[in-house]
Order: C-alpha cells, then structure tokens, then sequence
C-alpha cells in the first residue's frame, strides 16, 4: 500500500541560533515522503517552477518516491523565508513567495490512482484540500495538516475539509485557534463535537506530542538526546514516518496510531539535527531503529 | 520524618504576559515548604529582614512549616525582579537585592536536630550550602539545586557540595555548563565520572522532567491540561513534592523517586497557573490527587 501526499515543494532560506542557510529544498511533501521512504512509497502531489534542479527527482525517486505528480509549471519555485530567533519558537517569517503555487490546481495523477489507502493532505490553502478530496474515492484513512493563517483566512472551507478526515494534526496554538478554546481540555472536548474526526495529535516540539481519541488521551515523547539546529520540516516528517509505518500496519488503531508515533518522534529527531532535509537524506535504517528503541524505552511503550 | 530545607525567603516583582504583581511573597524555602506540606513536615532555615509580615509565620505554621530556623535580622527582606517576556522562556532579571541574604550565615537551630533524615539545599550560595552540611551529620537522604550564577563564580565550591548529596536537581542548560559538555548524553555519563551523587534529576519546564541514573534514564511529563500564568516557584513546589513524598515513603529507590517525581509534576502545575504562591496556599488534596491520578495514566506509570 502507498501513500498520496498533497502539500509544498519549496526553497528554503532558513536561519537559526546555529547558522545560515540559503535556497535549500523544502516543502511539506519532501519531508514528508523523505520519512516516509523507509516503511513506504509515497506519491508526490505539488508543483515547482522550472529553477528546481532536476537531479532532486531522480534523488526522491531513488527513495522510491513516486514524482509524476510532481508538476513543473512555467515560473519560480515557492519559496519563503524564515528567522528562529530563539530555537525553540515558531519562526519568523522574513518573505513568502508563492510563485507557481499560487495558481496551483493539484490533480491524483492517473498512474498514482492504484493501490492507495492512505492520503496525506500536508499544510496547503483548504480549497486545495478540498478539490483532493473531491477527487478520491475510498481512501482507508486520511491525515491533515493546516496551520493558524488558514483557520484565520479560510475558516469555513478548512472546517469542511476537516470534517472530511480521520486524523488532524495540528500544534497547541492552532487547536486553540480552532476551537476558540483557552483551556487545552476544553479544546479537546470541543473538537470531536465539532467535527467527526477519529484522532487528534498536538505536536509540541520538545514537549513531545499528544495523540486523543473521543475516549483517551496519550504522551509520546520527544527523543531527548538531540542537538537541535533547525526545526524546519519536524512536524512533516513526524507525519510521514507516523503514516508509512500505518501504511505498512494497514491498521488504523489507536495502539497502531501510538506507536507509530513513537516511529515519528524518532525521525523527527534526525530532521531537526541538520538543515533542511541534509539529515534525511543521509539517515540509514539502523541509525533510525537505534533510537526508535531507546524512545520506545523511553516512553514505557 | 520531617525534612529541613536551606534556601532562600524573598519578595518578588513578577511579570509574564499574563499579567504583573508586586513584592509578593516567594523564594525557594517557602515554595519547597508549602509543597512539601501535603505529606510532610518541613522545616525552613532561611533569613528575611524586619519588613517581612508577621502573619506570613503563622500562615506557615498552620501548614506545619516549622519556622524557627527562619530568623529576622536586621534590614530589609531579600527581593528579586524578573520579567519573563515570553512563558516558555527563563526570566530576564530586573533587580537583586540580597539585603539581609548578603551576610546570612545559616544554622540549623537545636529545636530542629530530632528525627532529620531529610536535607534539601535549594538555590543559594554553595559556601552556605558546604557550611550547612559541615553542620547536619546522619542525613539519609541529601537533595541539591543551583544555577548558573554559582555554576559560574563559585565552581570548586558548588562541585565539593555536590560531591556530598545524593540527588541533584538542575535544567539542562545547567547541566552542560557544569559538565562543559555540549551534548545531553554525554553531559549525562560525565556527570556520574565527576560526582558521587546516585540521582540527577533535569528539569525541562513544560518537557517534564528526566530521572537519571548510572544505569538508568526515565521522563516524567508534566501535566499538559496547565494554564501556564507565572512559572516562578515550579522547580522548588516541585521538589518540595518530591521530597515530601520520600520522606513519607522513608525509602530512595528509583522506583521512589519516579513516583515522587509525578507527584511533583502533579504539585507543579498548580504553582504555574497564579502569581506566586496564591495557587499552593490554597490547593486542597483532592485537587492535587486528581491531578496526580491523571498524570500516573499519562505517565503509563
């Protein structure tokens, strides 16, 4: 079984605490299908703009990362830049190109249309999640991803996209935003009366992540031994290696969504080690099972 | 069993972004105390100056706080002002006024030299923290806090007073300026090279806490439902919970001190969510067990 994933191809102009780095690859799909790539294929659904080096394809192909759906338009790469003055706050932004992907129409390729089970919608306008949605019968299970600049622009449609998935994975700040709750608790009760999804997972960096369901409540940690130098691309590739490891499970239970988790923890751990996407491409299956088990241990799981 | 604690007795001017209070009543002492109080009698060594209320006494009294050993001198009570600019972030200080703390010579009053198996040395100078345990012979069990300042201007000092206790409570950036280690797990096996305590415990705010051993290493969250007001006094409610916790057990096991350290956790929230130390004043057991319930769940312990 693979995964189709919707989300960003970008340039990144990233600075840290720790250093400087300028057009790096980017984007919510790359790292997600990155981590992926180890427990699954994934299939690719963005656009770049003719400046993005064709080598990159044959470099995610090679991770049996399916690109046709990759589509290169007339135009510029997406790109955007970001500041982390302090390492463990949200950055800010110092520019946001659309380029191409302001009038980006995602179409599931044809050659993708088979044997898939699983969609990932990553960080996009909510139309766009939407239009997907629209266009793909019988999915298994279905992830999604936003961020506050949507709940505050595009309430209505992301709350029809939302009501339309299994999983949503957000931060603190955007369950807030969502629910128009103060109080964590609260948020979570107000989430599953407004919407029918099945699972929610808060992503809090260094606090770990929390997986709740209607009826329970989970603390995965975070892998603790990192030495954090860009946290660019953690919460995409704790998703994908969180739905490959669903995808190779074809199981879709709370016990199935929690230790995969705990499989996310341990890749986003790498992610966050180098820029960019450096330390993915470079990560080898047993580093990643080194710290899969000490998390593990870690976690009491 | 009761426990003696050394540390400080002040009044704070705090502001976080959710809001400002002035000369409220803080320190270490009476945070660890009032903590403390749920299980355990304690028993503070500390100073403050004639400015300091009378009835500030018998409100610790009633909670079984012993107060002999908090002796009045001469001049004003020891302040301190700290503006914490973002929540999640150590505070910036404004002002310290050592004022009677500056020739504070601490002694453990005879009234308190029965049935002390318990000593805690919060935060304060390691000179007076060495002059204490030169004093205070057949403690069972020894726990120790400090902070940069000292980490940096009074090194040999802090290092002897560590080499004598059995359990240190520090932050992870601590940590690594007392070990000069970059990174957390090798700052965790040099720590047990250099010092003969059996227990580290490392305190990351809203990233709970890490229970380590020679052998073995463990994460307590903390508890996640906080409306996080004023993050003051979190570390010393903290150990005060804690220690209060071994004290009832009268055993030091791992086993023990995880145990304590949900407890703690549990204790800690409540500190965080008013303004100095309204919150502990005021708690009643069955708030904290219901919390504490919670967290052993979260835990998986």
């Amino acid at each position: 079984m693979s995964i189709i994933v919707v989300g960003s191809s970008a340039f990144d102009d990233i600075e840290t605490p720790k250093g400087k780095r300028v057009r790096i690859l980017g984007g919510s799909c790359i790292y997600f299908s990155l981590a992926a790539s180890f427990k699954s294929k994934s299939k690719i659904v963005s656009v770049v703009g003719e400046d993005f080096p064709k080598n990159i394809f044959s470099k995610l192909n090679k991770k049996k990362i399916l690109t046709e759906g990759l589509v290169v338009e007339k135009g510029k790469t997406f790109s955007w830049g970001g500041v982390y003055k302090t390492i463990s706050e949200d950055p800010e932004t110092r520019f946001t190109n659309l380029n191409v992907f302001e009038d980006f129409q995602p179409e599931i390729p044809n050659s993708y249309k088979k044997n898939n089970k699983i969609l990932f919608l990553a960080n996009i306008d909510p139309d766009l999640q939407n239009k997907i949605l629209d266009g793909s019968s019988a999915n298994k299970f279905i992830g999604l991803d936003t961020m506050n600049f949507w709940i505050a622009s595009k309430r209505r449609s992301l709350f029809k996209a939302i009501q339309r998935v299994d999983l949503l994975t957000i931060n603190e700040l955007e369950l807030k935003l969502i629910t128009k709750k103060d109080s964590l608790e609260r948020a979570f009760s107000d989430i599953f009366k407004k919407f029918q999804i099945k699972y929610l997972i808060v992503k809090r960096g260094s606090g770990g992540s929390m997986l709740v369901s209607r009826k329970n409540f989970h603390w995965i940690p975070s892998y603790p031994f990192v030495n954090l130098v860009d946290p660019t691309g953690a919460g995409d590739s704790f998703a994908g290696a969180l739905f490959s490891h669903l995808s190779k499970r074809n199981s879709f239970t709370e016990k199935d969504i929690l230790d995969g988790m705990i499989y996310g923890s341990a890749m986003s751990s790498f992610t966050i080690e180098s820029f960019g996407t450096e330390r993915l491409f470079k990560l080898s299956p047993k580093e990643l099972e080194g710290r899969h088990k000490k998390l593990r241990k870690i976690a009491r799981i």
